[in-house]
């Protein structure tokens, strides 16, 4: 990554990456600290399993919009829409919380970007082909954590707003 | 279908069936009539294919939003989750949209009921492997059509409506 003292960090947004998902909806909030990428909040939002799906997307829409107004990120991080063909019944679902999510986003009138699960690992480890601890490991390395953020629906959040977060800085740097 | 004369009309819901889709989301509006389900209103809610994903589902919830506060439905059909396995990414992406007008149910307060597509084909005609021409010949029929709705998703969505009245008035009935 560049050299970080020659950035100008306030063309740098502050990203809200999000790992949806219908039980369990990770997010992480970075912004460009005086070192590289700082932490600014991290967490989940669950909906209750016994509730109607209706009910349950109401929470997971109510829990985003309540993160968007705390943390007032410029920009959302989500993982791209196809990566769950193999388990069609979880990626309706899933895709029903990301429906969700992105409302909330377009509603804050900030932009979504959606990145590939391999070029999230690929930018993170240099290999698209990256285990789970790998992943972690570059997580706590980059965010400078003596531990990996759990449940792993956030370090999956945290991949993805740092994966943004850098992709954004390299395109401020180029420009 | 049960003799109409003997129902009690009043405890039959208003029911808005809706067919979701990313491009063209279709729906109608039932209630009962003097003599049998009666169309309010039927229409589509389209997004802008060249618009973001984030815009096009905040229109389609808008869009879901100005029906539901229009006519009041007090029940939402929609078709069964998992009805399209076999185009994944279609499915995908209607997920989404299904996602963000289930949400605008549980905003209204009002319940969703789900039916596979084979539930409705085969209390519409008898068969759960009705073919279109069938199911449309059925809609005009119950609804005293004289030509089948256009869109086919307006169509797919008074069939779900029509599938759900009837349902609830088999309940009323019998309880």
């Amino acid at each position: 990554m560049p050299d970080e003292a020659s950035l100008p960090t306030n063309h740098l947004p502050r990203v809200l990456g999000v790992d949806p998902g219908l039980n369990i909806t990770g997010y992480g909030v970075l912004e460009q600290g005086p070192a590289g990428p700082a932490l600014c909040e991290a967490g989940v939002v669950r909906s209750r399993s016994a509730a109607t799906l209706e009910t349950r997307l109401n929470e997971i829409y109510q829990g985003m919009r309540e993160v968007l107004l705390a943390f007032t990120p410029q920009a959302m991080a989500v993982e791209e829409l196809y990566s769950h063909y193999e388990r069609p019944r979880t990626a309706i679902l899933m895709g029903h919380a990301r429906g969700v999510i992105c409302l909330a986003a377009a509603e804050a009138r900030i932009p979504v970007y959606h990145y590939a699960a391999t070029q999230v690992k690929r930018l993170l480890t240099g290999s698209g082909r990256a285990t789970k601890q790998q992943m972690q490991q570059a997580i706590c390395r980059e965010l400078s954590l003596s531990a990996s953020p759990e449940p792993p629906d956030v370090a999956d959040a945290l991949a993805i707003a740092l994966c943004h977060h850098y992709l954004a800085k390299r395109s401020v740097l180029l420009s």
